[in-house]
């Protein structure tokens, strides 16, 4: 898998860069740890855009979720509603109607038909909405162009800084800008993993193609990290495309619809890297490509298997070149190998070789394992299929995040 | 699915238990950390057995396992070498030449032939099966009726404590005895973790009765425990009958026939809740049980996944009954639910009916839970399966332990 192109990355880029789109937060009182924080918000787009998503794939799916794939059945929405500190998962029949009646409340002040309004919420489950703090929230919260930033905060839960990316490309001889935030697999105060990632583009973008951008970028971005292998109740991307910029309308058979898709898994493979530095208790980035498979989905099979593996992870973050971990995930993994073809690397230093070990000066490795980032790189020889996944390391620090109690 | 019933368990039971069965173990040289440890021993049979064996569904797989497997096609064997240290995997074809050279030496020390040696390894991967230490330890084993405890010994890598039990049950009029020794899901030296279980029995049984009857077993047993969601290369359960109970010769048609299956899957279950209870840096086990799923599939795939996410396993490190996290390792097992049915109890405490939160005394919920043991029930209420997992819960000493640098 040839990487995607760069394209240019601005300066501060988020979620309002792109034409057209308006956003702004709160503190609503949802989050209740700490100093006072952001944890309300909306992204509202001036004109009426096409609109994609992609959810988790959990059965148990927060309200918020299903109230997204309901309203995405038209294909056209204008804001997203989103807040943290609370989830809206688990609460039986209560959890979609607090998401409907948030959704129409939103509508109401923006001056849009609920079905146009998309949401999402992150935070503990199991505890219903607060929903006159919602109420008053709401009302509370006043959008501009200059405040993406402040709605990549109010997402944010364990997360220790706010993700955020904006790039610019050229179509069809117009400048176009895609810009997204998102949250990432910290545990929420401490309950469960939730990734949320926004994206606006000022494109003018055609229903279906616009969706099998984002469901081929998201699988190579998004789908490819992992922290803990845990996947929540509300795990959303949305993306939004109001046409601001101008140009015609991209359909799938556009000349230019592949830069298009390029640029959106640009950006979402920065958010989805971003995620991953800022894992709970991760101190290194580790970034695992698996090439010569029969298909993409072994190779993403044995990417994952690989960047999960607790051994593996534990084995990083202790700066050990233990490549055995990397053989036995890989072997458990599903993927098709032929254990006498299989060459393996460790940034750059090849380990194995056609399935047998190869002499290399360890205190090389080790000490290229401090760096920040470990790349681990599997040749399987079988076909020419390729993909990469990405996760961190397995520290002391994620189990004592992760096993606090919760009061 | 009722638990089965209950055996009498030996005082000091093990391997040599049952009758006929002699066991020996030696420090060969192979583990050089610390201070002297046994590291290679023998169980034989005086008289022929008929023997089954299962093994690790990994890719990669130590020639350990590739000779079982061929051994064990003729479905006789009389003897099992092993060795902790080194898993002989890895390591190209000089595995299997050395595997095969094993076998070999010990055929010929108690003189019967190569195929009916079976033999196990576990230790550390990529690295070539010392063979002069190897040729060297084999002469000094001798093997006896009260040295099952020693082999227990030489095959634990960083397990605490041996693990080890016996039952004894009547057949058809005549005391039959079933014991095993096995060795846990610890990494070793640092590297990987391989579970190694070799069981003996003194009833007569055929050959296809016994293969199936320790594949349901160990689908109940070792199947279901979980440490750390690795799978290793060189994970081998044996089984060896040598009939020197005298009895007739047990086959699936055999009235007795559920009894000696409910008996070995006793000697698996003990042995397997041993292997977790010594989990690299558990403090707690936890059993995870699902009911009322559609099919035993959907039922161990849930209860298997509860017990393996990381999430609750911190959860229950920390003592917090965190019950969303519980309902989000079900949603994504793949086993079908329907989240309005579900109820879930933590410690016999219930937090969740009918898919909604139940109100309960936290207090009491997360006194309960500073118990070695935490139970943890899950209904699902759409069909009569059910299945037990096992797992422990996630420490800050697991990472310590297995992030050390190996040298």
């Amino acid at each position: 898998m040839p990487s995607p192109p760069e394209f240019d990355i601005l300066p501060n880029g988020t979620v309002t860069s792109p034409k057209g789109f308006l956003a702004g937060a709160t503190f609503a009182g949802l989050k209740t740890y700490g100093a006072e924080k952001l944890d309300m918000g909306i992204l509202y787009s001036e004109a009426p855009c096409t609109a994609a998503g992609v959810f988790t794939t959990n059965q148990v799916k927060a309200a918020s979720v299903l109230v997204c794939a309901k309203h995405l059945k038209l294909g056209r929405a204008q804001a997203i509603i989103a807040n943290s500190g609370c989830a809206n998962a688990c609460v039986g029949a209560q959890g979609m109607k607090d998401a409907l009646e948030t959704t129409e409340l939103a509508a109401r002040k923006l001056g849009l038909e609920p079905e146009q309004v998309l949401i999402a919420s992150t935070g503990i489950i199991g505890v219903e909405l607060p929903m006159a703090l919602i109420r008053r929230g709401i009302n509370q919260v006043s959008v501009s162009p200059d405040r993406g930033a402040e709605l990549a905060k109010a997402i944010m839960t364990t997360d220790t800084h706010p993700k955020e990316v904006a790039v610019r490309l050229e179509l069809d001889g117009r400048q176009v800008t895609i810009g997204g935030i998102a949250k990432g697999a910290g545990m929420i105060h401490p309950n469960m993993a939730t990734m949320l990632s926004f994206i606006a583009t000022d494109a003018a973008v055609e229903r279906a193609f616009l969706q099998q951008a984002l469901r081929d970028a998201v699988d190579s971005s998004f789908n490819m990290i992992t922290v803990d292998g845990d996947t929540s109740t509300n795990d959303t991307v949305l993306l939004l495309a109001n046409g601001a910029s101008g140009g015609r309308t991209l359909e799938s058979q556009s000349p230019e619809a592949a830069l298009f898709a390029d640029a959106l898994k640009q950006v979402c493979m920065h958010l989805a890297k971003q995620i991953v530095r800022d894992g709970e208790g991760s101190t290194r980035l580790i970034e695992v490509t698996v090439e010569g498979a029969r298909n993409v989905a072994d190779a993403r099979s044995a990417a994952r298997t690989i960047a999960s593996s607790s051994l593996v992870k534990t084995a990083v973050h202790g700066g050990d070149p233990n490549w055995g971990r990397i053989l036995g995930a890989l072997g458990r993994s599903g993927a098709k190998i032929t254990e006498s073809k299989v060459a393996l690397w460790i940034n750059g230093i090849c380990t194995m070789e056609k399935g047998t070990p190869v002499p290399f000066y360890k205190d090389a490795a080790v000490a290229s394992m401090k760096a920040p980032e470990v790349s681990i790189r599997v040749a399987l020889n079988l076909g020419r299929a390729s993909a990469t996944a990405w996760g961190c390391d397995l520290s002391q620090e994620y189990v004592r995040l992760n096993s606090v109690y919760t009061t």
